[in-house]
């Protein structure tokens, strides 16, 4: 204990590597014992310290992480894996960090000097938060990659777009009933912000003081931290990182199992507005899935078709680096979701090509509008990739098809999906011509599109019933795609602005809407 | 098997702890075997002799008991296991009972004397229901806690509130079309109530009268039982106790297992109106559960946080004595739900503290109704629990978040929380003003509040979207509160309510409605 | 090798059998080995020769295969095994496929005379689609029911109904906006048709040419077949055959644990028009699937009630071989899924006695409309099962109810159940009186009956609300048939078409609707 304490001083100013080998050092250089008896020997000094009090604070905690390969494996056993077998993807890793397993301070106490959210916590300097700028330490492909996935920008894209922010407020602003049943809506407050959108999308975490709190251990003084708690894909945290690993890596066991099983993307994906677990979950790999993975091997890496699992989850086709059983690679493992992914098909009014840049918020459609489309369906092709890199993807994509499927299933399964696209995109421009035409006759306000009556059928026009239909096509999931909310909600809802725009026409007050 | 036989004719009149008594001596002190055998052999005679014919009759019962802990586990093992991990709460059981595996008989025969439902089967004195009243000989504190328990009043709560009542009509009656459209609803049938809101709530059993039955061993005579079968948490029993224990303890294997899972509690609180499994379920906690229970100790008690799960279920935060592997007591066990609860935060117009009393048939608010808030939000404040007991409550609920979470996480969350039951029932009111303007120039008419299409909007702008709002608020399952059925929906609705009532101006008819 | 590339020429014109027997000489009589091993000594050479190149073109499907009982017992084996274990129903298999495990050869290249989609590959004469009628070599007694399943007959139901027809195309044809806002609709195209009803009720498969792809081994020639991929229930094969055993038995593994768990129903019974899964899972059925189903036994045969299952799945009830743990016959296995059901609760206006034959598109109504029933109610009797037959079905159902329930508990249960189908008919009769108003007042065209908003709150009155109240009640899942999907919505219901006939009264273009 006595070299650490000797350290702690120093350790705020130095970098974490320096201050680690110290506590390294201080531990020792250990032998190989047995399992829970060898991990606990390899938890650095500084580590040890902070679960000394947390078993007692939050003891849950420190017993869920003495499940993880974080407890049971140092950086130093990691990097002499198989090239397919390891999961750390640094070339290496701080002398510092080698050998110890990774423990609370490992994480809670690097890269100090980037964190506004560090605080004087029992003499140490921790950071509430650890991000992806901390974790790329040992996980740096993953980290990089991520920089790429569009979720990164989750929390900009929404903050940053104008014409979403409207409909951001129009669901969540309270509205007030004025004379003559004027509805009149307030700008929505911040925590039911962070409790709705923001929760998917992340928030901006802002450290804006200090706070004493009665605790186990006395009064102790914390921050104060806007926006927390918050594991959003795109959280934007007090080191200038954006996004959580914690949001599909669940602390503090980080299991890759619970990150490739599909109910970690249900978090998200749920709602009819991203029903992808639904449509998964009534299509033949849902059901695969569902049936059969008491008897699979969830924790393999690689991952073996055929041998580890007998159908895919999410991470399978999007995500997960797969093999054949003699080794080959089918996919490498990738953390931007979008590498095998030609098409956006959720979200926006139309389907279409993705985005170049992980930020949308650059986008501008003809009109000018934050859009990667017009209302009329025209695309904003130069912030859109290319036919030739939709191909690429669509490529990678369907080699982890083809481990399972025949070429003539893939490409006859695509055939439909891309159809799939182009009659949902005809019958959102139906509604929309409808809508254009009310909005022409002032039976409704154009200024903010989504928050009147008629406004929001159009918007679930696209937003539930395309994207629903989309994602059912997509993932094989077509009883979902028909009625769960489908197909026939989606010409359904055609009638109904038809009918909804003959109503609002011989309502007198409606001229003045 | 003659002493049994001897004893049957006066069992009827005897109280049942002589009757078990004359078995246990009967069936004589065994000693200890291996297992099945062991547990075969300590089956009192009585209950023998009802597995002899039902093996046969109901085979599936009995192997499936076998499983339980009734089968291999005598009252007087249970009693001898340290106060932690004892399932027993009573300080004694009758000591006829104590040796004798949980039988047929040991349930079925208890307390005859206060059994209407008791009935001559096979000379025998056996009652078709087993109540809380039964189950609290050995299971004492439970049985106590669950009187105080909101549902073991669900019956009535429902069934006494008149203007409950007048929802019910509305669902569940017959409408008829009569001249110009107008709509007749007829008072719903018994055998609908039993299948639709008594099937949760509970129903009323009530012996009507005998019945022949044809069975495998000739014709019989059973009782003839009006609201049979039900499960129903406050299902008015026979012996006037109230509830069923099997609601989440299964027959006949009454695992604690299935209690623990939350497909227990989903089977009444899924629906829009109780989505508290829906919530859960895209919650972390929810993936948790899903993703990793595979290797979770479900059936350990005490039940230790982060040891045997990684996360909580339903009954962790809810129910469950939890504590650290250390065996702090986190959590006492509870069978009153709303001991961790401060609010109330659905089924009524707004959110609000728990009643006092489990009875709520008896609360009134300012205008006499028998609703705990008034229609503008002002609550029925003396019948409601004070600010007081609502922090302790919410002190308990709180010290099982922290057994994971530290405590700027909590307050984090609560603050949310609370800000949801806020907005959400500002919500609301904007909704109530509108419809209360539609009374007004009577376009619907206020005599039932619940009938018209009109009024159904209202409705599910609390006993849904409002609902759900708070629900995916409580339990950190933010995507299903916003687009799922929660804020699109709420703020679509009081425009959909403003157009509605616009078109029912311009119909002629619709002052007469 | 020789032998087998020496037949190849004839095996086109030879039928199966004989060419099956010249690879079964050419492999040689095995002795036993142990597991794997053995398994692969007794794979075909015709089938191995499909591994060697497949387990690199398609490795998943190889390993997966390998993970059957095809790959690990051999006809000859299987045919050895006690009647009530015997998974085959066959009395003897042809010679030459006895003693070989069941591989890829073994089905693609089962009665080639009969196959259209017959193509030559690698020198070999393959067929892509392995049928019902290739599956009864060995699973005689299945196909045969299985023919007489109504889900046989799934495709041609629907695509022979004309009015159906009209349905199917009012949710998948385009619609475009005219002058006036009048909709237009374009028939489905038949991407589309194959993508969402047709996915559930089965394509059409028709070769409609050749085609040449770029795969592992270079250029190949495949056939281009018109209505692939498709498992649905009612395929119409290129054998003549109907359905795909896949549907249920999943390819390749083909277990019967997976056509045993809920999910596999639930691909095509989950959407709102047959919520089947979704009631199933609110039900203490479904519950005690959920929460307990790890420690069952799901591939036992016979399957053993409470022993090897504490509840039943879908297949328990509707078609499984259950037995108590005696060994008496509760229920004989059947793929007939109507044999144990007496009425038929779904898909048309109102319930009604299961049709006689599978071919529903048979069927006239009194008005000579293609429907089990009239609009009023009023049921085509002379096509529906006879009381006699319903009674007969019924006590067939209740069989597997009295495995675990007693007499009175299943009479209560039947006697909900029933009076639910009288409500909800009474309910749906009194939107359609409604409905027929509007028609007779020209508010809505009757020529399709399907199309118009009005009309579609007809259709969910039955389609969605009915049914669903029906399947809740049906199997104990309460929770679903109030406010999930169905009496709430049913009784609002009525009252949104009254408002909306209303509505559409006032609106001066209506009467040219």
């Amino acid at each position: 204990m006595s070299s650490a304490q000797l350290n702690r001083q120093s350790r705020t100013s130095m970098n974490w590597a320096l201050a680690a080998f110290v506590c390294a050092v201080g531990a020792g250089i250990l032998g190989a014992y047995g399992d829970v008896a060898l991990a606990e020997n390899r938890i650095s000094e500084a580590s040890q310290q902070c679960i000394d009090c947390h078993s007692v604070a939050t003891p849950a905690i420190v017993e869920n992480w003495k499940k993880s390969r974080h407890f049971s494996v140092t950086p130093e056993e990691a990097l002499k894996r198989k090239a397919l077998e390891r999961r750390v993807s640094a070339k290496q890793v701080p002398a510092a960090l080698a050998s110890s397993v990774v423990g609370c301070a490992e994480c809670h106490c690097m890269n100090p000097e980037a964190h506004k959210d560090l605080f004087d916590h029992n003499d140490e300097k921790v950071h509430l938060t650890v991000t992806p700028h901390d974790c790329r330490t040992c996980h740096t492909d993953e980290a990089a990659q991520y920089e790429k996935n569009i979720m990164s920008h989750a929390h900009g894209n929404l903050a940053k777009n104008q014409l979403y922010g409207a409909m951001m407020t129009s669901v969540n602003g309270i509205q007030s009933v004025g004379k003559d049943q004027k509805i009149s809506v307030a700008a929505p407050d911040e925590l039911t912000m962070a409790d709705s959108c923001y929760s998917c999308h992340g928030t901006a975490l802002e450290v804006t003081g200090k706070t004493t709190r009665d605790t186990t251990y006395g009064d102790m003084e914390f921050l104060k931290i806007k926006g927390w708690p918050n594991q959003g894909v795109g959280r934007l945290n007090p080191d200038g990182s954006k996004g959580s690993c914690a949001s599909c890596h669940t602390t503090h066991e980080f299991s890759i199992v619970m990150a490739r099983k599909p109910y970690t993307c249900s978090q998200c994906h749920k709602g009819p507005d991203v029903p992808a677990y639904q449509a998964y979950s009534v299509s033949k790999h849902g059901n695969l899935y569902a049936s059969m993975e008491k008897d699979w091997k969830m924790d393999s890496v690689p991952w073996v078709l055929g041998k580890d699992v007998s159908g895919p989850t999410c991470a399978t086709c999007h995500a997960s680096l797969v093999t054949s059983i003699d080794g080959e690679v089918i996919a490498t493992r990738t953390h931007q979701m979008s590498d095998r992914l030609p098409w956006r098909i959720f979200g926006l009014i139309y389907a279409h090509p993705h985005p170049k840049s992980p930020d949308t918020s650059i986008i501008r459609n003809k009109e000018g509008q934050p859009l990667p489309t017009s209302f009329d369906g025209a695309r904003a092709a130069e912030f859109l990739i290319s036919p030739e890199e939709m191909e690429i993807r669509k490529q990678r994509l369907q080699k982890v098809c083809r481990g399972c499927h025949a070429l003539n299933w893939v490409d006859g399964h695509w055939a439909r999906f891309e159809t799939s696209l182009s009659t949902t995109d005809k019958m959102t421009l139906a509604a929309t011509q409808l809508l254009e035409t009310a909005w022409k006759e002032k039976l409704a306000d154009p200024s903010n599109p989504f928050d009147e009556a008629l406004e929001r059928l159009w918007v679930e026009q696209w937003l539930f019933y395309g994207n629903s239909t989309r994602f059912a096509s997509a993932m094989m999931g077509a009883d979902y795609g028909v009625f769960a909310n489908g197909r026939w909600f989606m010409s359904k809802n055609v009638r109904d602005i038809v009918d909804k725009i003959g109503c609002l026409r011989v309502q007198p007050s409606n001229k003045a809407h």
